[in-house]
């Protein structure tokens, strides 16, 4: 019987790696989403990812598939465990380690296959094994002709959506507190089996009520939050830097400043985080739309001369709005 | 010896014939694209697409080109001829006569294939022949934050940029006196044998000067103009509805307004073909920039407090710029 030699390269199935990894999307903070491949003869023999902290590893899925097809194959990981290698791991714990014992035990061993892929799966991990920092995003949508809108793109919401798939890469969101005030319930991800990320409704002005649904507005809302889960922070200063600093506590990786609903929330902090250069990634959701004005500045907030350029933009399209992904 | 039967249908054949006519893209105008295409057994044997006003049409370069392989081969062909047809002829003139004639001689005509990508080769013509009036359309670029830019992308002005080859598909442009004031020479395609637009400076402030290359300045403007082919109106009422109707004169069937250099000059244009809808097309670009805010209103001048939605729109991707087209 002839043996079937893929025509695949060591790419193909590093990309094969990066699918499986994403399989995980939003369940794996604060480990890195891995995906691990066995490959024999050419052929793919065992596939495995990493599904949430504390299972086991991508690599024990792939062998566990692979049983005894794995002796003597090829091992492919997205991210550095033992075979090809997408990148090598950031955590200062792991970093070559992996790489260097297979080098030590005579494996030849390639690293940095699809490299900005491999990135890419985990950059919010990346960035906080090399910054010590959160990842902080900044989403929003605007009109044709330049508003800030709170319209969202027909279906973005609905499972599939992009404003259902975007939660799910993140371990919290800023919101206004006004967007929890006019919605029927929090946003939420519709994907299935979707791990919802923390909730950071900010209610700047004094006489601002938080209607958290399953709460009762008023002076004891306090109390009542924590018998619901809702923490209630009460500060003087409502600041990014304060805001990531109690991120950091709980272990998020990654947030996303959901600039909707009320902009007086939101807009010292779009500020901020642009003058303090916080903000890594944006991600704008250009609607098919014409707005009229209002009356409140629905314009940007940036009060500097500086023009910035976005890096690796991605555009995608969802029915007529076109979502732009990019890195400052 | 076999004959070789092509896999491909009506539409594949329409498709070629709408590539073939746009050939002759910024060419044709006020006679439409058309393209045709002769096949048999499944083969493409003759194309030939409408070059110009004046020259011989589509049919006799398709003809020209099968030789006697024409004999009892298929027609197909973008706009009503004879054979596939793509469209009726919205000219009262053509409309339906070209296939009436041939349904009364026995031959077998299939309309409608295609179709909606055969109306969008002609559109600014399929405008003009059911209303009467030019097509107009709205350029502008925006950053990511909303401002209105004079930036234009990486690459937009070179020969296959996006900048380059919007010109061709408009008989007319309209500018602001300043864009000619600030650069080296008007805006132009760098397309291979491309037919440059008829060039619409509007100059609305008195104390204007209309620094068209060529011409020196001051008093003498006028005179001087016509000497380089340059015609002066002078009106107490700048209108889109009047530069349209002066459009009707040379026989232009489509204008595009490009809102950059001094908004002061187009804002009143844009608002005024918002308001009585006389705008059928935006072509807008998002840039991949975040813009500082600047003295003059780099907003979009549009006071109403209607949402307008775009339908069709047509993302492209010009290096990192997005570009979007749609219609009103």
């Amino acid at each position: 019987m002839a043996v079937h030699v893929g025509l695949h390269d060591d790419n193909f199935y590093t990309r094969r790696c990066v699918e499986l990894a994403r399989m995980a999307i939003g369940c794996t903070s604060p480990n890195p989403m891995v995906g691990y491949v066995i490959v024999k003869d050419g052929k793919i023999v065992g596939e495995g990812f990493n599904p949430k902290a504390g299972q086991p590893h991508a690599e024990v899925f792939a062998l566990r598939d692979a049983r005894d097809l794995a002796e003597n194959a090829t091992a492919y990981v997205s991210l550095e465990r033992k075979g090809v290698v997408g990148i090598i791991d950031p955590n200062p714990i792991v970093a070559s380690k992996g790489v260097d014992r297979l080098r030590a035990a005579g494996i030849v061993v390639t690293a940095g296959v699809e490299e900005a892929l491999c990135k890419k799966l985990n950059e919010a991990y990346t960035h906080q094994m090399l910054t010590g920092k959160t990842l902080l995003a900044l989403r929003y949508s605007i009109s044709l002709n330049g508003q800030v809108s709170d319209h969202l793109g027909e279906g973005a919401i609905d499972s599939g959506g992009y404003y259902s798939k975007l939660p799910q890469e993140y371990d919290a969101v800023i919101l206004s507190s006004t967007y929890l005030h006019d919605k029927p319930s929090l946003p939420t991800s519709q994907e299935p089996s979707a791990k919802q990320p923390l909730r950071i409704a900010i209610a700047r002005s004094s006489n601002a009520t938080l209607e958290v649904p399953g709460l009762t507005t008023g002076s004891e809302v306090e109390s009542k939050a924590s018998l619901v889960g809702v923490e209630t922070v009460i500060s003087d200063q409502i600041t990014v830097n304060a805001i990531l600093d109690y991120c950091t506590r709980p272990g998020l990786c990654s947030v996303l400043l959901d600039y909707t609903g009320n902009t007086d929330d939101l807009e010292e902090l779009v500020k901020e985080s642009f003058e303090q250069n916080m903000l890594q990634k944006i991600a704008v959701e250009i609607l098919p739309l014409w707005c009229g004005r209002d009356d409140r500045n629905a314009r940007f907030p940036l009060n500097t001369e500086e023009v910035s350029k976005m890096k690796s933009l991605q555009p995608k399209i969802y029915n007529q709005s076109t979502i732009l992904e990019g890195h400052l």
